[in-house]
C-alpha cells in the first residue's frame, strides 16, 4: 500500500507545478509576468509543503502498523482522493487570490475544504487503527480519547482556516501556510509512537 | 511488476483530477461555476473509487502468486491499458453527462466499455493464474468453474451498466457508482484466497 | 534504480493516454468524433504495448545484474530519455497519420527514430553488461558476438520501420505494431538468461 | 523516503517531455516546425540529464544513511520542491531562448536560479548528514570543511551559469549543459563515500 500511496503523493506534488505557466514571449516583459504570477508561486509553495507534511506523517503512522485490513485500504483511498484534489484547489485559489468578493471567499472555502477533508480522513485512519489491533504501540484505552483529540487538532485548525476565507483568499493561504510551517518547525511528537496528524 | 502496476494505478488515479478545472475569474461567480461542474466532480468520484477498488483487488490477487510468467505480464499490461484509458473515458462521460441524445449514450457506452475491458482482463488474469501453477491457494479443479463465474460477476455487472447507457449517461454513472459502492461496502471474500474481481 | 525506471515507464505509459481527447459536446456527434479519432487510438495502442514490452525486457535484463555501475546508470538514463519522448512521437504520428505528403513521412521517421534510439540504448546496456562483470549468466566470450547480434535485432527492425515511413505514416504504425505483436507473441528467449532486446 | 523521492524524480523527468509539442497538421511542414522547435529539444535534453544526475547522486548520498530524521525529510522536500520546478523553468527558458533582451536574461536567471536552489538544498542535506550521525562513512571532523566545499562546487558552478544569463539565455543553456556533461563524464568520487553534489 505504501508504494501506491507514495506514487499518488509523488504525482500529486509534481502536478502542482503544472500550474506554473507564464505566457509565451509575445506578451510583454517576462520579469513583470513572473511578478504578476505571485499568487501561483505562493499557492504552489504552501500546497507543496502541505502535501509533503501529510506524506511524512502518513509514513510515520503506517510504520506503526504491521498489516492493514480492507477498511483501512478504503480509508486510505478516501485520504488520497483529497490529496489528489489539492492541485485543483490550488489552481483555483491562485486564480481567485486577487478576488476580494464572493468568488474569492468560495475559492478559499474550496481550498480549506479539501484540506479539511484530508485532515478528517487522516484522523479516521488513526481512529480505525486504534479501534482495531492494527496500530502497534497504541496508547492504553484511557488515553485514547486524548490521543485522538491531539491527532485531530489539524482538523480544527483547518476549520479556522476555512473561516479566514470570509476575510479573503489571501487570508486562507496565509493561514494554511502558517499551519504548514507550524507542522514543519514546531509540532513534535509528545511520546514515542505519537504521530502528528495534520 | 507490482511497482510498475502501482505506478500506473497511481498516475492514472491522479490524472483523473486534471479534469477538475474551472475557468479563470473572468466568467462569473466561482460558486455557480463549481455547481455547474457537478458532472465533472461526480464522474471523478466514481472513477477514483473504481480505480482504487481495482488496485486493492489487484494486490489481493497478485499476493496469491509467488511468481509470474511472461503471458501473465502481458495480461497485466492489457489490464493496465484499460486502467490508463479511464481518465479519458471519465472526461468524455462528464462532458456529455447532460446530453440526452445519441452522443450521451455513446459516452456511456464508451465509459462502461472501458470498465468492461478492464473487468474482462482481470478475469483473464485470474483464469490464467488458475490454469498454470502461478496461483497459490487455488480452489480444487471441481470448484474452479464456480470460482471463475464468481470472479467474473463484475464483467456481467458492467454489461448491465452498458445497457443503462440506453437510458442516458447519468444512468451509466449511477450504475457504475453503485457497483463501486457494492464492492467497497458489501463484497467480502467467500473463502480464504477468494479475491473479488470487479 | 528499478524503482525510478519503473516510475518513468509508468508515467510515460500513462501520459500516452493524455492524447486521448475528443472535443466538448458542441461539435457534432460523439460517435463520429471517436471514429474520426482512430489514428489517436491506433497510435496509443501500438505505443502502449511497445513501452510495455520494453518494460518487461528491461526487468528481465536487470534481473540478471546483481549490481550496476555509474556508466550503467547513465546508459539507463539514455534509454529512459527515449522512453519519455514516446508520448510526444506518438501524438505527432497520430496528428499526421492522414498526411500522405512529406510531413507524414517526417512524422513516421520521428516515431521510428525515437524507437530506434530506445532500441540502440537498450543494446548498449546489454553490451556494457557483457563487457563488465555486471551481467550474471553471461554467455562465454565466443558466443557474445552472436548474443549481441540477436539482442540487437530490434535495432535493425526499427530501421526497416523507418524506411516504411517513405510509404507513409500508416505503414510506419503498422510496422511498429507488427513488431510489438511479434515481441509479445513470438519472441521467446533462446536460452536461460537470454533476454530479448527490442 | 526513497520510493517517494524516486516517484517525484520520475514524474518530473517525464513531465519535461510534455513541453515537446508541435502544432497540428494545419500549419506548414512538420520538418520545419521541428527545426524551429530546437530550443525546446535542447532545453529538454539538458534538463533531462540534469534531473538524471541529481537522481543518481541523491541515491548515492542516501545509500550512505541507515536512517533519516525529520529535519532530513524536510530538507529532502526542499530539494524536491526545486526538482519539481525544473519542467516550468525549462519551458520558460525554451520559450525565451531566442530573446536577446531583458526577458531572455530573466529566463536564464530563473533557470539557473532553480538549479542553484536545488544545488544548495542538496548541499544542506549533505551538511545535515555530516553534523548528525546519519551519514555513515563520514570523513573525520578535520576533513569535513573540505568535503563540504568539494560537495558544494555545483552551487558555485550554477552561480557562474546564472552570470552567463547576462550574455543571453543560450549561454545559460550551454553552461548548464556543459556542467551536466562534466558530472556525467568527468566527476568521479575522490574517496569511498565521497558523493559528488551537483
Amino acid at each position: 500500500m505504501e508504494a501506491f500511496s507514495d506514487g499518488v503523493f509523488a504525482v500529486a506534488i509534481t502536478l502542482l507545478a503544472l500550474n506554473l505557466v507564464v505566457g509565451g514571449p509575445d506578451h510583454g516583459s517576462l520579469f513583470h509576468k513572473l511578478l504578476h504570477q505571485w499568487p501561483v508561486f505562493a499557492a504552489y509553495g504552501v500546497s507543496f509543503f502541505t502535501i509533503g507534511i501529510i506524506w511524512v506523517n502518513h509514513h510515520a503512522l503506517f510504520d506503526l502498523m504491521n498489516r492493514v485490513d480492507r477498511p483501512m485500504l478504503y480509508l486510505n483511498l478516501l485520504l488520497l482522493s483529497f490529496v489528489v484534489a489539492i492541485p485543483f484547489a490550488t489552481t483555483t485559489l491562485a486564480d481567485y487570490l486577487r478576488d476580494s468578493g464572493t468568488s474569492g471567499t468560495t475559492a478559499g472555502v474550496l481550498y480549506a475544504g479539501v484540506m479539511e477533508g484530508m485532515s478528517l480522513s487522516f484522523t479516521l485512519i488513526f481512529v480505525h487503527g486504534l479501534r482495531t489491533d492494527l496500530l502497534i504501540a497504541a496508547p492504553p484505552p484511557e488515553e485514547r480519547r486524548a490521543a485522538v483529540l491531539r491527532f485531530g487538532l489539524g482538523s480544527v485548525a483547518y476549520l479556522v482556516v476555512m473561516l479566514l476565507s470570509l476575510v479573503g483568499p489571501v487570508a486562507t493561504l496565509v493561514g494554511a501556510g502558517l499551519l504548514a510551517g507550524y507542522y514543519v518547525f514546531q509540532r513534535t511528537p509528545d511520546a514515542p509512537g505519537d504521530v502528528p496528524g495534520i
